[in-house]
C-alpha cells in the first residue's frame, strides 16, 4: 500500500529553512555543537521520518554590498559542512535516512562520489545525495571562480557529474569482495570496473575505491523546478523535492513529472515527490495559531531581502522598495530561475517591483503553511497525498527541534491511524524504508554494454 | 613536564600502513561498518592516545598497468573519504583527537577549511588537518587532471592554500556571536573578516562561514619529509610526522627540524615531532617475537612493488627484480622524493634495482618495528623521547585493534609508571591535551594589519 512519504529539510547552520528561526524563543543557542543536531536526529527518528537532509550554499547571503546587515542579523550566515553534520545525526540514529547538498559545479565528482559512498557505509546503507548546481557568484568567488555559470551549461555539467558519480558507485559489484586470506583473495578482479570517463567539461578515469553498500549506492535526490531542472530530476533522481503552490497547481505539476520519468523508461513509482511543507502544529487549531503569530511576530525584511538577493544572485539593495526591476535587470538574473519567473507571472504588472518580490515568493516567511491541531494538518495531507498531489512531504521547521517535536506529536500519530504512514521503519536501509528498489553494479554494467 | 605525545596513525580502507594486515588471522572482515572503526577509536581512547589520524590518497595503487592484482591482493584498494570516517570515531569518543588528511593540489582551500572547521565544531574541538600535496598521476586522473604538479609547484600552491584556509578560520573573532534574540544582534559585523585572497594558483572571497571552536580553529599536521616539506612544516604545522630512521639520525633531523620552527619565529615546543613507529607488543619479549613471526608471514611481495610504485608516480612492473634503474627513470620519478633518494643514498650501487628499494625502504613490511614485552618498548621509547629524538610517536598498527590494544594493554601502564605518558586527558580539547595555545583570531588580524 502506497504510504506517505516523510522527509525533515534541514540546514547545517544557525537558522533552519526560516531566517528567523534563531529569534524564536524556543529555538536553542548551541547550533555550534553537536547535542543541536542529535536533538533533532533523535525527534525525527521517534517520528518514522524516512529521511532528513541539509539544504546548502557556498557562501552566505550578502545584502548592500557586503556581509555586515546579514551577520548582524544572523541571516543564515553560519554554513556548516553538510556532510560532517550529517554523520553527527547518523552516528545518533539507527534507521533514519540522511541526506547532504552537494554541489556539482563546484566539487570534483570522484570527491563527491567517494564522500558519498563512504557516508552510506558508515550509516549501514542510509545515506542520500542531493544534487543542486549552486545559484550565485559568491559561491562561485570563495570556490576560487569569477562567476557563476549560465543555468543551461550547470545542468549540461551536472549531467556528465551524474555519469561518473554513478559510473563509480557501480564500480565495485555487489559481491566482489571475497576476503579469503589464505589464498590472499581479498577481491575478484573481474568484478571491480575502471569508468575512463571524458567528457566535455569532466573526466575521471578510476577505479573508484569504495564498495558496494547496504542498498547498493546512496539514494540520489534532487530539487530543480526549472523545465531543464525537471528533465534533470527525471533522468537521475530517485526523490524529488518540489515547492508546488498549490493543490490544483501541484497535481498538475506531480503528473507531468512522472510522466517524463516514464519517458526516460524509469519507473514513476520508483521516485517519490516531496513537498516542501511548513506546518505549525498544536493540540488544537486555536493554539497552532498563537504558535504561528509568534513565528510570523519574528520575522525581519531583512530576512526576505537577503534571501531573495542570495537565490537570484542580484543585490536587492540596489532597489527601492517600490521600484520596478527593469527588463534588463530582470534578464540579468541568475540562480533559481523558476522563482523571478513565477513573481514575473503573478505580479500586477510587467516589471515587479522588490515588495513583489517579497510578498510573491515570500521568502523567509513560513509561506502556505498548515497551521492546525492533529485534524486539519492530516486532513490537508492527505488531500495533497492521495489525490496525487505528492508522494510526501519535506518538512520545513521553523524551528528546530520544536516543530518536529509538536508534528510528530500531533500529527504522526492521526496520520497513523488513518493507515496513510508507516508505524514503524519496514527495513534497515533507506531504499528498504522508500520502497525503492536496491540496484545492481552488474546491471549496471550490463546495460552500459548494450548500450556500446 | 614534558611528556610523550601518542598518535595513532590510520587508514580508512581494509587494510593499516601494512598491506598485509587484512590477512592476519586477528584482523576483522567488517571493514565496511562503523563498527570496525569504533572499535578503534575506543582502543584509541581507553589509552588515552591524544590523536588519531587517517593517512589518504585519492586513487588505489596499481602494478602491471591496471588495477587487478593490487584489488586481488587487497593491497590498499579501498580508501574511503577520511572526514566522513573520522566523524564516526568522533562520535564514538568523547577526548581522542581525530585527524584526516586532505589535499591540498585537488580541492578547493575553502571546502577543506569548512570541513575540517565543521569537524573540529562537531567534536567540541578535537579536529585536525594532515596537510599532504599527493603524490602520483593516478590521483590527479582521478580528479579530472592529466598528471601531477611537479613537486615544488605542489607545495608553492600549498602555501597558498594554508594562506587561505588559516585566513578563513579566523574570520570569525572568537566572541563574535551575541545570539541576542530581542535586539535581533545574532553577531557583531566588526568581528566577522572577509579574507578577499588572490594568489597566483589560488583565490577565496569569503567572508568564511564557520565560527570558532572551542580550540579557536583545527590543528593543522604535516609530515612533509624533502627539504621543502621541512620548510612547509616549520612554517605551517602543529605537529609534524616523521619517518626518522634510526635514533642518530633522528636526534640530528629533530634538532634541525625544531631550529627551522625557531627560525620562523615561533615557539618550537608549540610543535611536536612524531615518529611513526611499529610496536609489537606482548607480556613478554618471546611472546611478542612470535606475534612479529606472524605478521612478516603475512607479507606478500606485491605489497612493497605495488606501494613502491604508488609512492613513487612509477610502475615497478616495468623492470625486472635484479634490474638497475637508469639514470632518467629514477630523475622520472616523482612523489615521495625524499624515499627515492634515502635509497640512491643507501644502495651498493649508483643505480638501485627493484630489490634494493624493496630492502631498504622496506615498503609494506613493519620496518624499525619496536618488538617486546613492557619493558622493552617503554626503555626503546624512553630513549626516543628524552634524548629529542621525537616529542612522541605515530604508531602505525600491524592490524586493528589488536596493535593497539596490545600496546595499551601492555605499554601503556609502564609508561604512564615512569612519569614518561599522561595518566589521563587534561582537557576536553586537541590543544589543551597537546599543550598547545589556543590561538586567537584577533591577533591573527592585529598581525595581519602589521605586516601591511
Amino acid at each position: 500500500m502506497r504510504q506517505i512519504v516523510m522527509v525533515g529539510f534541514l540546514q547545517a547552520q544557525n537558522c533552519t529553512q526560516l531566517a528567523s528561526s534563531w529569534r524564536h524563543p524556543d529555538s536553542y543557542r548551541d547550533f555550534d555543537t553537536p547535542d543541536y543536531f542529535r536533538r533533532i536526529a533523535q525527534t525525527l527518528e521517534q517520528g518514522k521520518f524516512h529521511l532528513a537532509f541539509f539544504d546548502d550554499r557556498l557562501a552566505m547571503p550578502e545584502y548592500g554590498g557586503d556581509h555586515r546587515r546579514i551577520v548582524e542579523a544572523g541571516v543564515r550566515c553560519v554554513k556548516y559542512d553538510a556532510v560532517t553534520v550529517m554523520m553527527v545525526m547518523g552516528m545518533a540514529t539507527q534507521r533514519l535516512g540522511l541526506g547532504s547538498t552537494y554541489s556539482t559545479t563546484y566539487y570534483e565528482p570522484f570527491h563527491v562520489a567517494r564522500v558519498f559512498a563512504t557516508a552510506d557505509l558508515m550509516t549501514n546503507g542510509r545515506a542520500a545525495w542531493n544534487v543542486v548546481t549552486s545559484v550565485n557568484d559568491k559561491e562561485a568567488q570563495n570556490m576560487g571562480q569569477d562567476s557563476h555559470l549560465g543555468h543551461d551549461e550547470r545542468y549540461d555539467r551536472a549531467d556528465e557529474f551524474m555519469d561518473i558519480v554513478l559510473g563509480h558507485w557501480n564500480a565495485w559489484e555487489d559481491d566482489a569482495i571475497v576476503f579469503d586470506r589464505k589464498r590472499n583473495i581479498f577481491s575478484d578482479p573481474d568484478k571491480v570496473h575502471r569508468l575512463d570517463y571524458k567528457g566535455k567539461y569532466l573526466r575521471s578515469r578510476g577505479p573508484f575505491t569504495v564498495p558496494r553498500s547496504p542498498q547498493g549506492h546512496p539514494l540520489v535526490i534532487q530539487a530543480g523546478a526549472s523545465g531543464r531542472g525537471q528533465e534533470f530530476a527525471a533522468r537521475w533522481a530517485e526523490t524529488i523535492f518540489v515547492a508546488y503552490p498549490n493543490l490544483i497547481e501541484g497535481r498538475r505539476r506531480y503528473a507531468r513529472q512522472k510522466e517524463m520519468i516514464a519517458a526516460r523508461g524509469r519507473d514513476p513509482e520508483d521516485v517519490k515527490i516531496c513537498r516542501l511543507t511548513f506546518t505549525v502544529a498544536a493540540a488544537t487549531k486555536a493554539e497552532a495559531e498563537d504558535k504561528m503569530a509568534q513565528i510570523e511576530s519574528d520575522y525581519r525584511d531583512i530576512d526576505g531581502l537577503s534571501l531573495l538577493s542570495e537565490a537570484l544572485n542580484f543585490d536587492f539593495a540596489r532597489k527601492e522598495m517600490d521600484e520596478p526591476f527593469t527588463d534588463a535587470e530582470l534578464a540579468s538574473m541568475n540562480g533559481m530561475l523558476a522563482m523571478r519567473d513565477r513573481v514575473m507571472e503573478l505580479a500586477p504588472t510587467p516589471n515587479p517591483t522588490v515588495r513583489d518580490f517579497l510578498r510573491i515568493t515570500q521568502r523567509g516567511k513560513p509561506h502556505d503553511a498548515m497551521v492546525g491541531g492533529p485534524r486539519e494538518i492530516a486532513d490537508e495531507m492527505e488531500e495533497w497525498f492521495t489525490t496525487r498531489g505528492c508522494d510526501g512531504f519535506v518538512l520545513a521547521p521553523t524551528h528546530v527541534p520544536g516543530t518536529y517535536a509538536d508534528f510528530v506529536r500531533h500529527v504522526v500519530p492521526e496520520l497513523q491511524r488513518r493507515g496513510l504512514y508507516h508505524k514503524d521503519y519496514k527495513g534497515t536501509t533507506l531504499r528498504e524504508n522508500l520502497g525503492i528498489k536496491r540496484p545492481l553494479a552488474a546491471d549496471y554494467w550490463r546495460a552500459a554494454k548494450a548500450a556500446e
